[in-house]
């Protein structure tokens, strides 16, 4: 999955060039690129397809110039994860029915690749004899408010029923809820057979199966893509986790210990980025006197010169500069807004 | 005078492209340029000189390319305004011994030009009968503590005889300087003849006046460039206010009120500029939120989203992004310095 825009990260992720494209760690490869080359040696790479806007195609086939362009999907607008994954489910099940899927979205740092591949090889061994749908949940390491997480059933296995999903929590309950040993964070990241998770469509969300299915004659041949543009708008915007998986009572849960994060905010980035001795994450050049806790990104090869400043955030891409406090950077979506609001879209 | 490097003003000034030849105010001039219109109907074009270091040479032929070579003196290397004066002088003298010389940094801000005019005209006027020096005094309209100034003699004409010259005063002493009514501050503009100055130098500085009197052969001939190659770094260092103005004791200075800034600070350019509703002073396009007092300067066509700060200085050009207090901007030259020392000549 590679349609998301990343506004969270403006005006270092824009429009043209979200999150998912960006080398958001300086390591030269971007996130997108990262997920694809991390499942060497589980996925054959005939095997992958990505899921995208329309308008980041040559984007895609720029960074994974292994993928024909069958394996590109192409959504004319943004509909959420269900739609996302039932037009891959659908094409996928016309060549293979009981095809094993593994359904990853491209945007989130994984950095224990060795636990990750066996974990996924576990998971694609488990759904291959049991015809159910498993999630993988994050063994918790600190009160992450910032995600959603999974109660699993009692038990010792690391492999157990989903008991329930909750919304993000706030402070108090995230404590509770890591103390308790049974809760695990929501990765987003799925794995079904394409037999399995067409019943669950059919079941919990007809009218998007429905569509879908109605497809059935033109996957995979080159109407395809007018078939996709015809359907596409009509389709409900809702997530899988939303329409599916908080309501299927055929959800598993896989515990897993990877070195996750979902990158899904700047304080996120912060966590896991390297600090310097005051606090501070710069990706680049710089001189900082008086200054504690900041986050500093700028473009490759520029210099930041700050003096006085503690806990803000210093972002420079393209041609906006955002400074703000990093606590408030729940703001950023509105600044985008303001930015498209009075300078349409030069800025985003 | 055009041979300044204004590092205060870096990054927005550099050593390849120093505050004289920028568009300061984004009027589409820059401060050279008003500097060489403004003297339109005072001076004709063929007697303006400008002294500048050999590295600008090409800039100053770019942007006055009314100019002949001829009238471009170039400097091996700074040896501050006495040296530089001197050479202009001794030049000049050769074509014209009783050449009346107005003496006139390149990046000074002047708002009112017909004012200017005048003052200019009478102070040659002046010059042209007396055989003395004359400075320009600016009348103060603040306690400005970023400025020399002059005392005058006392009297009540705007031309007196200069009492003292003082250096930068704090605030107390300014305040009281202000008050008193017969303190200017010291513009670093300057009237004389050729030969009342060169009688000057030769008491004076003496090694300076026989460094440049050994050189009449050579002036305004094919030669000259190599001989001050030669004498140049043989100079002594020295500013024509500490060299001459301060101990001669036929200094004159003409009160004058003509919207003059030196622009020697980013606070002095915070003072003259144009501000919105919170105080900011902003050259382009901005997204001001929670942030008051600051002085936002980008490229052009770059877009500023700044949220929580008070009287800082925010300041990108090039490669480089500043950000400090604008009450510590003392601090630029260090920053420049530190930018130098870890960074050779990238950034600065």
């Amino acid at each position: 999955m590679a349609g998301g825009v990343g506004s969270r990260f403006w005006p270092f992720s824009t429009n043209k060039q979200p999150k998912q494209f960006l080398d958001f760690l300086g390591t030269g490869r971007s996130l997108l690129r990262m997920t694809f080359d991390r499942l060497e040696g589980i996925i054959p790479t005939e095997n992958i397809f990505v899921v995208t806007n329309k308008y980041y195609k040559e984007q895609i086939l720029q960074q994974l110039p292994e993928l024909s362009e069958n394996q590109v999907l192409l959504e004319p607008l943004r509909r959420n994860t269900a739609p996302c994954i039932a037009y891959a489910t659908y094409k996928i099940y016309k060549m293979n029915p009981s095809a094993k899927l593994l359904v990853l979205p491209s945007d989130h740092l994984i950095t224990n690749e060795k636990e990750y591949t066996k974990v996924i090889n576990a998971g694609l061994d488990f759904i291959s004899k049991e015809d159910v749908l498993l999630t993988l949940g994050m063994k918790p390491t600190r009160p992450e408010t910032g995600y959603g997480y999974i109660q699993m059933e009692m038990g010792s296995s690391n492999l157990r029923k989903v008991k329930t999903f909750t919304e993000k929590p706030n402070l108090e309950m995230a404590k509770i809820f890591v103390s308790m040993g049974d809760f695990v964070w929501n990765s987003g990241m799925f794995l079904w057979r394409a037999d399995v998770i067409i019943k669950e469509f059919e079941k919990y969300l007809p009218e998007l199966a429905d569509k879908f299915e109605s497809g059935n004659d033109v996957y995979n041949t080159v109407e395809e893509q007018l078939f996709i543009d015809k359907i596409y708008p009509l389709c409900q915007n809702v997530s899988i986790d939303y329409g599916i998986m908080e309501k299927s009572s055929n959800v598993y849960v896989m515990q897993a210990d990877f070195g996750w994060s979902d990158l899904g905010t700047w304080n996120s980035f912060y966590d896991i980025s390297d600090k310097d001795g005051n606090y501070n994450v710069v990706n680049g050049n710089s001189l900082l006197y008086d200054a504690n806790n900041n986050i500093v990104i700028l473009p490759k090869g520029e210099l930041a010169v700050v003096d006085g400043l503690d806990g803000y955030l210093i972002a420079r891409n393209n041609n906006v500069l955002l400074i703000c406090k990093r606590d408030e950077e729940a703001k950023i979506r509105q600044f985008v807004q303001d930015a498209e609001e009075k300078f349409k879209d030069e800025y985003i």
